[in-house]
Parts: C-alpha cells; sequence; structure tokens
C-alpha cells in the first residue's frame, strides 16, 4: 500500500504537460501537500541514458523499444516512483505507462494486450490514481510545436507524420472513454491558468485528504 | 519455421567460449555451411550500446537490467537472428537467454516464472536447437580470467563475488539437467580444440542434413 498519491500527465508534445506539472506541483505544496516531479523516459540517471538512445536514433525495432521505455520505466519505478509514494508524497510524472499504450500501441501497432502484459510484469498493481489528459488537435499540437523557440530541434517522436500523431491521439481518447475513473480529459487549448485551476480541483476533490496545513489560506491561491 | 540452426554457446567467463565459437564456425564452415557468428549482449548498433550501459554501470536494478537485456535481444532477433535462420544459415551466438536465466536468475534472483514471461514475449517460440554449455569450475574460471592477458581490466559482471558466479553456474547445470535433449554440457577444462571437436561432432550428428559440399574432404578436417 503506498500512502501517497500518484498522478500522470499525459499528451501530444506541444500540449503544456511540462508546464502543467510546474504549475499544479506548486498548487499543491501551497496546500502543504510533499509533492515529486518526475517525467518519463527519463527520471533516472539510467532513464536519462535510455532517453538519449530512445529519442535519437532511427532504426531502433517496436519491440526493441518499448523494452528500453520499461527497462527505464523499472529503474523509475523501483528507485525513485515507489520510495515517494511509500513516504506520503504526491508523484506528478510527465508521461507513463499511457504513453505506451499511445505511442507504441497507437502509433506503432503493438497490441495493447502485449504492452499489459510488460505493465503488469514492471508495476505490479500500481497504476496512477488519477491521469491527466491534455488534448489537442494534431494540427495545433505540431504547430505549437513548430512554434516554439524554446523546444530543441525536432527529436525522433516529433519527426513522424501526421498520421502517426492522430493514431496516437486516438489512442489516448479511446483511454479516457474505457478508464473514465481514472482519466480526466481536459481541453489544452484553454489558458494554462485555467487548465491548471482544473487540474488542481480535481486532484483535490478526488485524492486529497483535509489540508495538512495552511488550510486557512484564502481561496483561490492556485490561480497564480 | 526456420531453415537454418540455431546453436548458442553458454557458460562462466573464461570458459572458452569466444574461442569455440570461432573454431566451432571455422569447422562448420569447412563442410560447406553458411555460418554467422553473433554474441550477446550486442550483435547489433543498439545492443553494443547497451552491453556498454550493462558492463559498466553500477547501480541498476535487476529488473532494468533484465528488461535492457531483453531490449537488446528482440532487436538482436528481428534484424539478425531470424533473417539468418531465415536464408538458411547456422548461427553460432555466443551466450543467449540461459544466461539471463543464469546471471539474472541463479545469480541476481529473479524468478525463472519471471523470465519466462520476457522470453516468450520477445521471441515467441523460437529456441535454440541446441545449447553447448562450457563448464568450468568457479575457481578455474575465476582463475583463467584474472590471468588472462588479453582481457580488458574486469567488467561488472566479473567484479561480482565467488557466490554469485556459483549460483550462475548451478543454475546453468540445472538447466542441462531439465534439458537434456537440447543441451550438450562440456568439460571447458579440456583442450580446446578436443572440446571444438565434440561440439562439431555433435552438432553434424544432430542437427546437420548430409553435408553440401565438400563431403570428400578427409575426416578429421575439423581437428586442426
Amino acid at each position: 500500500m503506498t500512502a501517497g498519491r500518484f498522478i500522470t500527465f499525459e499528451g501530444l508534445d506541444g500540449t503544456g504537460k511540462t508546464t502543467q506539472v510546474r504549475a499544479v506541483a506548486e498548487a499543491l505544496r501551497d496546500r502543504g501537500l510533499e509533492v515529486a516531479t518526475t517525467r518519463e523516459p527519463g527520471g533516472t540517471p539510467l532513464g536519462e541514458r535510455l532517453r538519449e538512445i530512445l529519442l535519437g536514433d532511427d532504426g531502433i525495432t517496436r519491440d526493441a523499444e518499448l523494452l528500453l521505455l520499461f527497462a527505464a520505466r523499472a529503474e523509475h519505478v523501483e528507485t525513485s516512483i515507489r520510495p515517494a509514494l511509500e513516504r506520503g508524497a504526491w508523484v506528478l510524472c510527465d508521461r507513463f505507462t499511457d504513453a505506451s499504450y499511445a505511442y507504441q500501441g497507437g502509433g506503432r501497432g503493438i497490441p495493447s494486450a502485449r504492452i499489459a502484459v510488460l505493465e503488469t510484469w514492471v508495476q505490479g498493481a500500481l497504476r496512477p490514481d488519477m491521469t491527466i489528459f491534455l488534448d489537442l488537435s494534431v494540427e495545433t499540437s505540431l504547430a505549437r510545436i513548430a512554434g516554439s523557440l524554446f523546444r530543441e530541434a525536432s527529436d525522433r517522436f516529433e519527426r513522424e507524420h501526421f498520421e502517426f500523431f492522430s493514431r496516437v491521439r486516438q489512442a489516448y481518447l479511446e483511454r479516457c472513454r474505457r478508464h473514465p475513473d481514472r482519466y480526466l480529459q481536459i481541453d489544452a487549448g484553454l489558458e494554462p491558468r485555467e487548465v491548471t485551476r482544473v487540474i488542481v480541483q480535481a486532484l483535490i476533490g478526488t485524492l486529497a485528504p483535509a489540508p495538512t496545513k495552511d488550510h486557512c489560506r484564502p481561496s483561490g491561491a492556485d490561480d497564480r
């Protein structure tokens, strides 16, 4: 049993996941909660090395790619996510296993049942308490990526063609439909502060115990 | 269905696997067979990169290590081993999945049933036609490694303690006992040429079709 909360952020590139992880973490910390933020692939020294391989190479077979992602995930879960959850932290993770279902499943065509085998092999019973899906049309997502000054030149995943990202988005939407209890689907075209407000409200309403401190702070403190 | 033969070489470091792969390949080629030699971890550009991570780092969790090995294996099977088998080659591989059962199973304590899940996930029905287990006591194996002028400074696996290698050897022996049809256990303390002779004889006797050319060459040509 874990004492913390495990919250994952999913969506295409350009939907503002990184911004939202940061903003939601700040809002939760303002409520006195311990928050740990992390990302996949990455989050550990091994994960960061594998991230370089995954985002840089063109020639990896799809099964090898999926196994590398789960290798990084195994390390991440054991050395970082589980310990944080066990000490009671709220763990906000920028992409997790839903991304494997969307990108390697929907995008590259690996059957969900094959992905599920590895999910259980690596995670046991661990699943996110809530998954925030930031949804945006593929056109808008790609336009945001192309227009950003702060992103590096397109990596392997971002070079993939439009149809690929359409399949990825459809896979995400399908998972939202099938697990409505766990997913919070949000229009990522909204103002970022509004997106943050909706997420924090949902998290606190669904997952939070009574605030442990600062419970007298004025409402709306998360609206900055 | 594959037209070739898949032969793997297993054993502790220092048992002469690399030497035997080379010598057996030469002897089979002398019989007119197409032979491909390869090794694990490695055998592909991705595999060689992962090999560096696997042999260099100290801090990888055991599950992540096993998944990395299977990621390399997935790439290796799909891009190298299966294509060679399909065109009819005899593939000689320096370590394969039995090494995962021995090192990550026997050595590090991952249950065999967990390894079997990944074996089937990655390989489907592909299993070696024959596995050559070069057996040597742990003491002799370690002494050979320490005495060799041609090996680099001990890598991570070789730094592991004596008890670890004892568990690895026991796991190999146990697999030989359980699958006597597939395993050829050989005393690696014999003269290398004698070891080669025994292996080639077993392979030809068990797996070979009639020689396709050079069938008039004098017997004993593999005894060089």
